[in-house]
């Protein structure tokens, strides 16, 4: 195994002697900060409890709302004076959420993200263009943070610009790339107005993070720019990207258990789900000394990949993300992620890149229309076939979801386009209807 | 004098006891780049032959034209592999112009960056707001490096949403900014819509770059915000910003001469200026590993400013840019730079802040139009008065620039704004006429 640090390489009783004793450390250094301190008060919780990692449970939840209650700064472990870096969330309404850095956390960001990126195979002889938006968002500054602490010729090239995208990726002969699932398949429709074909460049390795997207996207992107993607987790509460990455084996998500203690609870009671079940992410910083932040609820769905990874690291595997407990709809009673049915969709050749969930309220009555875009080879005259397909689609939804959907089948490019996170739910149903 | 590190403080002959020993190798080290060791054996220059800074004559200049002949990285004078960061310039005609840069490279620009922000008063206990772009230009992590060196807590706001800017500006008590003079003002009148008056907000310094503006417009900036504002200059070419800048005396910039060799030439003959005359800088990297950049054009007029400076550094000012060679303007057969024209306007009580210069041609006569912005109170109705307003601001306009404009007056916000860079000429001249 080809590590580009030593903690990558710890075994199991390793990381857990280790996190141990760097949980006991954040603990301590949290209860410096006037949130915690009043929070551990409260609920009468004595950080020098802890001896080990059952008593994990006994520690207090830190929830969206209580990084909300903190702004701007009630969390800062050390005095203001020793940060050097501030991110918010770009929260259009209400408080925005607020995390600070000192040089210590910024290098060991950096270099949690560099050990991702050594990962999937990028060296320091690399060229990686930064395709995301650089700012308060986190995924700008850390992954170049990161690229330029493994050494790579990184490439700030930001978001947008597809032409110029395009120049740089072509003229610098780019190996690596940091993008958006849903701006890659854009991008790749401007490759195909102005015919380069992407596979003919020296690029083969894509970051992927910053929505979620499914299995068979990804397949998509490999095959259409001919490359490895790899999906990267992360959120600014955690720093942002380098929390969870993919090694080569593209099968889960190793979180850095040296940086991060993870939980996997019920997202109703907050208790641990069985082991391999699904359930919501729970976060500890194990290192960040200006704001560390104790279980944090992601409010992201996941679950532990059982077993060993064949790639030989220890650090246990997220799932992709099935969502956010807040995403999750219900309709005629039954739980349905959006995530199940872009799975569906993109698992269909004559689906197209694009797609729309409506909910709709008929009478009292919830339904789930989904308006799915058909590649135009598929998108014949003759209506039998067409509706065939129709059906076809709307009975492996079935099966995935539980419910029967309406389908509607439209042309290539008639959805409304979005060249940053795709939002693809259109919720009509009248509140208190 | 308070130093940010020894370098600052060097006197005089120390100054170029230093610059002949750098230049040396910088020369030498161009040399290893297949441009420069082509230009070089093209033109017979020997880099050994240079003995002290009067042989500077004799070395080849560079322009931006022999850097788009390099394009993508013929000026690369160590291995692709040690290039950690590259910076474009945005030029949507023609080729691109692109600086590389190795770690070494970066950490020293950000050294110099942090130097010109301990000279203005910043300290690692400000917080600093960089409201530049990030990405390519190099404003954007430039300035971002500089304040995180200097230990400030920074902000990375970036461009535009103006809303979030001044909640930024008043939650994180905000005491250090970037920004463009343009949007200096445009956001004043976001504060004022908002019925926030800026004067009473801890800020206390900005930094302005990135686009020529006049003393007048300085004063207007510092009286609307209640802070001092320090001028910048820089250049991709030269890395970007932290080149020269504005120590607390704010009279003239100083041009940082341990690691820049800075000439004034006459832009025609490529000749030194007599001392203290006005003409193109010239500027070559001292200290650049990965891509030295040996006698630039820079295409910017200024002049050396003469004496010591009461702050007790030696190293020399330049003033205020007079324009770029190529803005310049011939109208009728006079030189005209649109600076002169703001200076004039900028210093008249009754001027808005804006205006914009249209060039026309009535026959074969060129005329120069003036269309100013006049504050609301000095609007009025009697037609006499704003007459002579008019006329007022033509005679001063030709006591300046040699030349009678015919001038328009307009009422606030009539004239098309611009968030980033002013672009106030409009060239109405049909070409060959």
């Amino acid at each position: 195994m080809d590590c580009y640090d030593a903690a990558e390489a710890l075994s199991r009783p390793e990381i857990a002697q280790l996190q141990i004793g760097r949980l006991r450390r954040s603990l301590a250094q949290a209860a410096q900060s006037p949130f915690y301190a009043r929070r551990f008060a409260e609920v009468g919780f004595d950080p020098e409890s802890v001896h080990s990692l059952d008593d994990v449970g006994r520690i207090p939840f830190t929830t969206k709302q209580d990084l909300r209650d903190s702004y701007p700064d009630a969390m800062l472990a050390l005095p203001h004076s020793e940060m050097v870096r501030m991110h918010a969330s770009s929260g259009t309404t209400g408080t925005p959420t607020v995390i600070y850095h000192t040089q210590k956390d910024l290098d060991w960001w950096a270099s949690l993200m560099a050990r991702c990126m050594y990962m999937v195979g990028l060296r320091r002889t690399d060229v990686f263009q930064n395709m995301s938006g650089y700012g308060l968002f986190t995924g700008g500054l850390g992954i170049h943070y990161g690229a330029e602490k493994l050494g790579c010729l990184t490439i700030p090239a930001g978001a947008g610009n597809s032409h110029r995208q395009i120049k740089l990726l072509t003229d610098f002969k780019v190996t690596g790339i940091h993008i958006i699932p849903s701006y890659a398949l854009y991008l790749h429709s401007i490759f195909a107005e102005i015919g380069v074909d992407p596979r003919d460049l020296p690029l083969r390795v894509a970051l992927v993070g910053a929505e979620p997207y499914t299995e068979e996207a990804r397949g998509r992107l490999q095959e259409l720019y001919g490359i490895k993607a790899y999906n990267s987790y992360g959120l600014s509460e955690m720093n942002g990207p380098g929390v969870a990455f993919e090694c080569q084996e593209q099968n889960g998500m190793h979180v850095w258990e040296d940086a991060y203690l993870a939980e996997i609870v019920d997202p109703a009671t907050g208790e641990p789900v069985a082991e391999g079940e699904l359930g919501e992410l729970v976060m500890t910083t194990l290192g960040r000394e200006g704001m560390p932040v104790i279980r944090y609820r992601t409010r992201d769905m996941t679950r532990f990949l059982p077993g060993q990874c064949p790639c030989g690291r220890a650090h246990r595997r997220i799932d992709r993300l099935h969502g956010r407990c807040d995403d999750m709809l219900i309709i005629k009673g039954v739980n349905i992620f959006p995530m199940q049915i872009e799975r569906v969709l993109m698992a269909m050749p004559e689906v197209g890149q694009d797609y729309q969930i409506v909910l709709e309220r008929d009478g009292y009555i919830d339904n789930i229309r989904v308006r799915v875009e058909i590649r135009d080879e598929f998108f014949v005259e003759d209506m039998r076939q067409l509706g065939a397909l129709q059906k076809r689609i709307a009975a492996r939804l079935r099966d995935e979801i539980l419910v029967t959907p309406k389908v509607e089948l439209v042309e290539r490019n008639s959805l409304p386009k979005t060249e940053g996170k795709a939002s693809r739910v259109v919720d009509k149903r009248e509140s208190g209807a």
